[in-house]
Formats: C-alpha cells, sequence, structure tokens
C-alpha cells in the first residue's frame, strides 16, 4: 500500500475520536504544541537549515529563501498564535437552529466538523502549523502535502506536532505529512474521495488552478483578486485620494490590494491630476486611457490585458467612466469577484453598486485592504474564498465546519 | 460558437438583473408560468407523447417510460407546486449577521443568489419546471442539459418557460436549455467555470459519480443512502418493530429507506423472531448473520457486499452486535453518512450514537423516511446531500444561496 493511501486511512481513523473531543481537550493540545515548539526550537531551526541549504545550493531566489526561514523569532510567532487560537470559540457541538415538526420530531442543526481536511500548499513551512492547529481546534483530521523545497522543515514541524499530540488526548494520528513530494503524490491526492472531504489549495495561482481543474474531491478555493475602486462624481476629494493611495500601496502584493481605479469623468475633471500626483508620489506606475492621460505626466496608455491583471505590483490602471452603471458593468466583467470599493456621496449610486456588484466583499468608503479574517475579527484566516459554496470571503474556524441534524422522536414513522 | 457556449453566456448575463429582481417579481413571475403550465397542457401532453413514442419504439422499460409521462395531472400538480413556492419566504437579501469592527467598519453578511447553476438530469421531466422555478425564486439563472429521451418535453416545457418569463419582469434568457443531448455536451458543462458557478446532477448513481469524478466546476452531490436502523438492548419492541418495518417497506426505492438493521444481541434473543416474522409479512427478503438465521425460516446467510449494498428493494440484511459501540463502528465504516437511528431507551447509548455516527441525518427513535426537505418543513427540496461542504441531508431553497459581505466605512484605510 502506497505511503499516501496509508496514511489518508490513518487520518480517517481518528475522526471520531478528534470530532467528539472537548474543546478543553482541543485547547490543551495546542497548548502543549506551542510549549514543544518553544522547547524544540533548536532542532527546527537546525532541520530548516537543510532547506535553506538545499535552495541556495538549487538556485532558489533570495525572495523564496526568505518564505522558506524559520528563526527563533518566527517559531515564537507561531507559538504565540496557537495560545490565540485557544482563546477562539469553539464552534462545534453549537446547536444552529432548532425547530419541532408537527409530528413532533424535534430537529437539531449542530456544528461538526468537516472530517478529513486535505492541504496542498507551497514553500512557506509556518502553513504546517498553521493548517494542522486550525484543524484540530475544529475537530478535523488532516492531511498535508507541502513542497519539495520545505520537505525538512515540515518534517521536523510534523515531528514536533506528533511529540505534542502524544502528550494530549487527542489521537496523534490526526495529523499526517505526505513525505514524497513528487507531482504523482499530488494528483493521488485529487482522487482521494474516500478518504478526503475537502481539499485546501494553498500558494500561487498555478497551484490553486490545477487543484481546482482536476480534484474531483471538493475543493475551498481562495483565487486571485483583481479588485476595484470606484471614485464616484460625488466621492469626497482627500478621502478618495487616502482609499486609493491606501489600497493600491499599503501591501501591494496582496489579493485584497487594488489594481484598477475606475474614476468618474466628472470628478476626474476636477482632482483626477491631484490623485496622480499622490500615486506617484508612492512610486506607482500609472497606466491609463486618454481622458486620464491628459491629467498628468509619465501616463502608459492602459491595455485591455491590463484591466485583466493581477498586477500584485506599484502598478495601477485608470479608466474614466460616465456612470455608476458603467463602473459596475466593467466590474462584472473584468473583476474576480474578490473586494470592490465606491466612494461616493451619492446615496442611489452606494445602494445601486453594492447591490450590483458581484464580490466576496463590496465596501462604501473604505479601503479593499480589509478583506481579512483578522480585520474582519475572526480571529483566524483559512484564506479568502472566492467561490460561492460553502464558504465566500474571510474564511474563519467555520469554514472548517459543516453541519450534521439529529432527530429526536419517540417512534415516528412515515 | 458552440451552442452551449453560447447559451452559457446568455444566462450568465441575466444574473444581475435577476439577482436583484424583488421577491414580488420572483413571486409574479412563477404564478404566470402556473398558469401558462394549464393553457399550455394540451401542447405539452402532445409534445411528450413523441418522447414516449420514441421510448417505446426504442425498447424503454414501462417503468422508465412511467417516469416520463406528463399527462394532465401531472401537469397540474407542477403548477400547484409553483403556486406553493411563491408562499415559502425568500432567503435573498437576508442579512445574515451584521457587526461593527473597532475601526467603525460596519459589516453585513448578506444572502444572494448563487448566480448561475448547472443542473444535469435524467428521465423525469418535471425536474425541468422543478428546477427552473427553484432557481428563480431564489434568483439563480439555470443551464438545464436533461435527456435525450425527454428531448421533446424538456424543449416544449422550457418554451412555456419563456413564454411565461417574457409576461414577467425577469429576463426570459434566464433559464436555458442544451438542446444538443450528447455526452459531449455534458463533459464540455463540466469545464464551464468561467459561467457556470455550481453543478447538480439529479439522478442515478452512475449520472452522480461521473459528474463529481470529472467536473472541474464545484458540484452539489445527492449521494446513494445505505442507511441503518440499530435496534438497542433497551429498545421498545413495538416502536422497534414499527420503525423498522415502516423504514424498509413504506418506499423501499428510495435513498432514505433502511438497508441495514443491527440488532442488539440481547434484544435480538427475545425479539428478533417477532421483528422478522413482521418484515416477511410485507414480503422482505431477509438476509442474516448465523445468529439471525436462528431466529427465523428462509434467511439468506450475509455477505459482506450485502453490508455495502444499497438494496433500494423489499430486501433487508440483518446483523447482530454486541454493543452499541459495535453498531456505531459497523455504520461508520459500511454507511454512506445519509441517514442512521437507535431505537433505544439508554441514554447513553442514545448520547453516544448520536456524537459518534458520522452522518447526515441521525435519528433517536423514528424512522429514517423523513430525511426529506418538506418533512423537514423546507416547503421545497433541491435534494438531500451527502457531502459536508455548503449543504448537507436536505437542501431547501437556502442551499441555492451564497453570501456577500457589505462593508459601510466613512474614509477607513489599513
Amino acid at each position: 500500500m502506497s505511503d499516501l493511501i496509508q496514511k489518508a486511512q490513518l487520518v480517517k481513523g481518528t475522526t471520531t475520536a478528534l470530532g467528539t473531543s472537548t474543546t478543553k481537550e482541543k485547547n490543551q493540545a495546542l497548548l502543549i504544541l506551542a510549549s514543544e515548539l518553544r522547547k524544540q526550537t533548536e532542532f527546527i531551526v537546525q532541520e530548516n537549515q537543510r532547506d535553506i541549504d538545499n535552495g541556495r545550493h538549487n538556485g532558489l531566489s533570495e525572495s523564496l529563501i526568505d518564505r522558506l526561514v524559520l528563526n527563533a523569532q518566527r517559531i515564537e510567532e507561531m507559538a504565540d498564535a496557537l495560545v490565540q487560537l485557544t482563546e477562539l470559540t469553539d464552534p462545534i457541538g453549537k446547536v444552529m437552529e432548532e425547530w419541532e415538526r408537527p409530528n413532533g420530531l424535534l430537529i437539531k442543526k449542530v456544528r461538526v466538523p468537516i472530517g478529513v481536511v486535505g492541504m496542498i500548499y507551497e514553500a512557506r513551512p509556518n502553513v504546517t502549523i498553521d493548517a494542522a492547529s486550525l484543524c484540530l481546534k475544529t475537530g478535523n483530521a488532516v492531511l498535508l502535502r507541502g513542497s519539495s523545497s520545505a520537505i525538512c522543515s515540515n518534517t521536523a514541524l510534523v515531528k514536533v506536532i506528533h511529540d505534542a499530540l502524544k502528550q494530549s488526548s487527542l489521537p496523534d494520528g490526526a495529523v499526517q505529512l505526505i513525505e514524497d513530494t513528487s507531482r504523482q503524490t499530488a494528483s493521488d491526492m485529487f482522487q482521494l474521495n474516500d478518504y478526503l472531504d475537502v481539499l485546501i489549495p494553498r500558494g500561487g495561482k498555478n497551484l490553486i488552478d490545477t487543484v481546482v481543474a482536476n480534484s474531483s474531491v471538493p475543493v475551498l478555493e481562495t483565487g486571485a483578486g483583481n479588485c476595484h475602486l470606484f471614485i464616484d462624481e460625488s466621492a469626497e476629494v482627500q478621502m478618495a485620494i487616502e482609499v486609493a493611495v491606501n489600497a493600491k500601496t499599503q501591501r501591494p502584493s496582496v489579493c485584497n490590494a487594488v489594481e484598477t481605479i475606475l474614476v468618474d469623468r466628472i470628478w476626474a475633471a476636477q482632482h483626477l491630476s491631484k490623485l496622480i500626483s499622490a500615486l506617484q508620489e508612492k512610486n506607482v506606475e500609472i497606466r491609463g486611457d486618454t481622458f486620464t492621460q491628459k491629467y498628468g505626466e509619465d501616463i502608459h496608455p492602459v491595455t485591455e490585458e491590463d484591466l485583466y491583471e493581477e498586477f500584485n505590483d506599484y502598478i495601477v490602471a485608470i479608466k474614466t467612466v460616465e456612470s455608476v452603471q458603467e463602473a459596475i458593468d466593467h466590474i462584472n466583467q473584468y473583476g474576480t469577484t474578490h473586494s470592490e470599493s465606491i466612494v461616493s456621496d451619492n446615496e442611489q449610486h452606494v445602494v445601486d453598486f453594492m447591490n450590483q456588484v458581484d464580490a466576496a466583499a463590496v465596501y462604501h468608503n473604505a479601503s479593499t485592504r480589509f478583506t481579512d479574517g483578522f480585520e474582519f475579527g475572526f480571529g483566524a484566516e483559512i484564506g479568502i474564498s472566492t467561490q460561492k459554496l460553502h464558504a465566500r470571503g474571510p474564511m474563519g474556524l467555520e469554514a472548517l465546519t459543516s453541519n450534521k441534524y439529529l432527530l429526536y422522536g419517540n417512534g415516528q414513522i412515515k
């Protein structure tokens, strides 16, 4: 039997014990894990160094090496995050709804773990602890498949997890790492419907697209963000400029950063030059339509491809529009249904925008940078879903749960 | 451009108008459709007759022909169902949660339509009206792909839908039927991620398995039911027998009927012979373990395959067990996580069973036959989900919805 199937069976075998463990037991296990991470820092750093050495040997870029690094500070942050996780409300066992039928059947809808989560992820080894801890907190078993470049770090972290689970009352088989990091094991995971209830890819667009296209196990998709800001005719000038600069430049590499700014032509005629200056002061390259080009220097002509592009960089497209409707239509055509914002003082325009724009998060008078589990107040984040089934938008602990109906009768027959 | 892509674009183009239509507009469209169905009964019956003639010509069995038939009575029932649907609460627009963040951002989580639903289904043409009306009620556009054996009926029904939508304020492009019923169009639908938000297969196990294995569009899976009844040591005799007979024989062909009865040996020693007689009186074939065979005549030895089998017939497996734990373990191994029931007066056994059995619906002292959207009081049913993501168990209108976060600020930046 392959290592993959063997480990899949092992994790699945722990689901009943894990799913019925108490909040106290789960939190204790997380605290033990935090303590083991601190105790075994030296061992983890040493194993991580082997990945770094291999990475340098294989010519990995310094930015990828930086993602790989686990040092004392990063391990302390991981341990801290585990302690914080114990403070979050356990969603499992919560009665979501409860009603009685005319025949006397009492129906309770309760939150339960999903079961077995499969996680396929790239470089960052901290995902190993992050994914395992979120799954354990929600009573889910997890089968991990990280990248070959982080295999020594991931193996070390899972050893630490097992050391911790053995001291806890949770089954230590609940977290397993696939050590064979060949493409074949990832493809094999796509067909593990008998063992996995969901597959979560974490990494770049290629990884996610491959999983979505090939997995017959249901996928939780955390997709790209081609986000827009629309500056309405009635937008307050200072607010519009601050929101635009923040949404573009506060951290351009992330999915909730703005890629295209749509500007009403009337507002543009008066204030666009100020917006352009403010963006250029932050070293943002501007690609604008003909109208936009009149209001500044060094503006590249915007192309159709630019409007579909997630730059993830200090680049922004600016397009002027005649109306809020044109902005809405543009966003629904070019956007990726992630995060979209309007700055406006016109009530009807705001209502139309909020209702008609199809996205996980639609903002009025705020930066799109708040689409994030922590900023939403969830206390944890599995990722930001851009699909419409199961969970949409920032996913907290509840995204790792399902439901079960409990029906209490006294002999009801049909 | 293929007919498929053209129709997919057409339905997708209606989502904004449909998603923002009011409850009143949607209900009016459903009432007009009910009236058109009644008016055009003769036309529908005549087109349906062509499918029946083709079916007979192609040697379709009489039971399949029966599934095809649309007569005046069945059309009247369809129209009635539409009127009832208008009386159900519209889930769209409901504020599910609402909170304010420390920075003053107000976050509202609201119910929205999923967008575009793809429906792949077999013989029964009434699914055309059923699927279209549930989608319209929830503001979803729908791309229908029925079977070749019902193509004339489906085409006629979609013509009636278009006639109705043209008299309503909903976009008439919102419901489209793929007329090419080759296998290729079904396969092509599996890859329509740019147009479809979800694919719902309705039909036999083969159809569902094919869609799950091959679709990169997210699937709502309505799977098989290998359901169990466990009769505990403490079970009230009369209740246990009534529940067993009902769960097996009230309608053996459906997914929530019981396939295996697990009986505690102590109860069995005293009462199993009565249970066997009661089942045999209803012409149920019994396949039992060695212990069971002692308590009746004409009992076939049960095989390992029988225990995995969804008989969907007047056949039941009976297996005796030593404990509630053995019953739970058996169900979690052989079951399909659909509907499972315990008859018991022992409180601890009931708690263990309800908590540890992994299924969409777990019953105490009731027949499994209640796992059904109407029996749950949902007023409508899309199907019974056996997957854990998005929706689990009977799916009512809410299963056809997603959510959107609306964030209201006054210039918040990060």
